[in-house]
């Protein structure tokens, strides 16, 4: 199991630093950033003696591009959702079931942590397999952006190995848009596809699928498609 | 369960703000500082909604008055011992061990934690009752001191409550007194009865004693003393 972790648009780079030293603590090495702020001396001291995770960071001016090629795409909220029905941050795992989820699979999963005053927008949200949040205090569940990180890969820093290789991120994506393709063409409820559609993100992300597994639903679905043409 | 959150001399009133943050984030109230910084501007940013944690907080002169009157002193370490000779920082327990330790007793725990460069003093490390340890890696063990507050209280702040009143502090340490005495009196090798003491501590600290368990002990060691005088 590889790891990235990914920070979108992140404000103040003392925290970038201080998630470089929790990232070498825990033996992760692959930070890439969207859109950060100019990287300098308190940044620098914040890394401690993690300033090779900030030489070999990775610097995007995009969300998509930044999590390229991962085969999931792990979103972090403070905000979870509240009933079954909001699809963008239900259902959440903790991060110790996140761990039991990626438990003996292979592949590269993005961790992906949003602003410090915003968090992630509800868009980048919809784009992720998974949610993961923290569980705190209903008084004051908004943590340090770097407390987060700290906390998600104390969870995930012994992941044990294994050899279920996961989907690649594209296989995914493509099965989606075949699952779009065919409720438009069922004529499914127009206000009811994306909320569905997301749904079936959700559900298909934590069952954390593999290659093979995607490749035989969209067997199906070709199967269903061809039926309908006729 | 009753926690307090102890600093021994933080260097940064930074990482004091991100600690009161983190506090607030799992429901953890009491701050205990011994002597800490002035605390300024940027202790209260980073302490962000949390600025309560830092009214409330005490601030002590000695190690020694910040942990008076708690049932059971818990030390942090970067640097655990490596074989069970070492009896200062060995064993220690990961934060998970801890919890387990903790579930269904009831009393108050200092959570002792040490300077930011030097942590805490071999001599501080003794006196407590139980060593903790975040597990690392072993090329950058050194955490921030915020973050391996977060794991710990991550980790402690959902402790299932119970019955089992932990012993005083006060009362262990006359345990501890007793049991110098009778190695005295017993013409214990002298260059040993320090280490033998201190695996003692860790024994009796790890166990958890009820004040009544220390009752009996001490009823023991009389009856030996007694022996012995004739």
């Amino acid at each position: 199991m590889k790891f990235r972790i990914v920070l979108v648009e992140p404000k103040y780079e003392g925290n970038i630093g201080s998630v470089a030293r929790v990232m070498k603590n825990f033996g992760f090495k692959e930070l890439v950033l969207v859109k950060p702020p100019p990287l300098g001396d308190f940044c620098r001291a914040m890394a401690s003696h993690a300033g090779d995770v900030l030489d070999n960071c990775k610097t995007f001016d995009s969300f998509v591009d930044a999590v390229k090629n991962s085969n999931i795409m792990v979103g972090t909220t403070a905000i979870t959702g509240k009933s079954d029905d909001e699809h963008t941050r239900m259902p959440f795992f903790t991060p110790k079931e996140l761990k039991e989820k990626l438990c003996g699979k292979v592949g590269e999963i993005s961790l992906v942590f949003g602003r410090e005053d915003v968090g992630l927008s509800n868009e980048e949200i919809k784009k992720c397999d998974m949610i993961v949040g923290v569980p705190t205090c209903i008084e004051y569940p908004v943590m340090n952006l770097s407390h987060a990180v700290a906390i998600i890969l104390y969870e995930l820093n012994n992941v044990p190995p294994g050899k279920i290789e996961l989907a690649k991120h594209d296989d995914l994506e493509r099965l989606y848009e075949h699952c779009q393709f065919i409720l438009n063409q069922t004529d499914y409820p127009k206000h009811k596809r994306n909320k569905t559609l997301l749904m079936l993100r959700r559900i298909f992300g934590r069952a954390t699928l593999t290659g093979r597994e995607v490749q035989t639903f969209r067997g199906i679905l070709r199967k269903i498609e061809f039926h309908i043409k006729r």
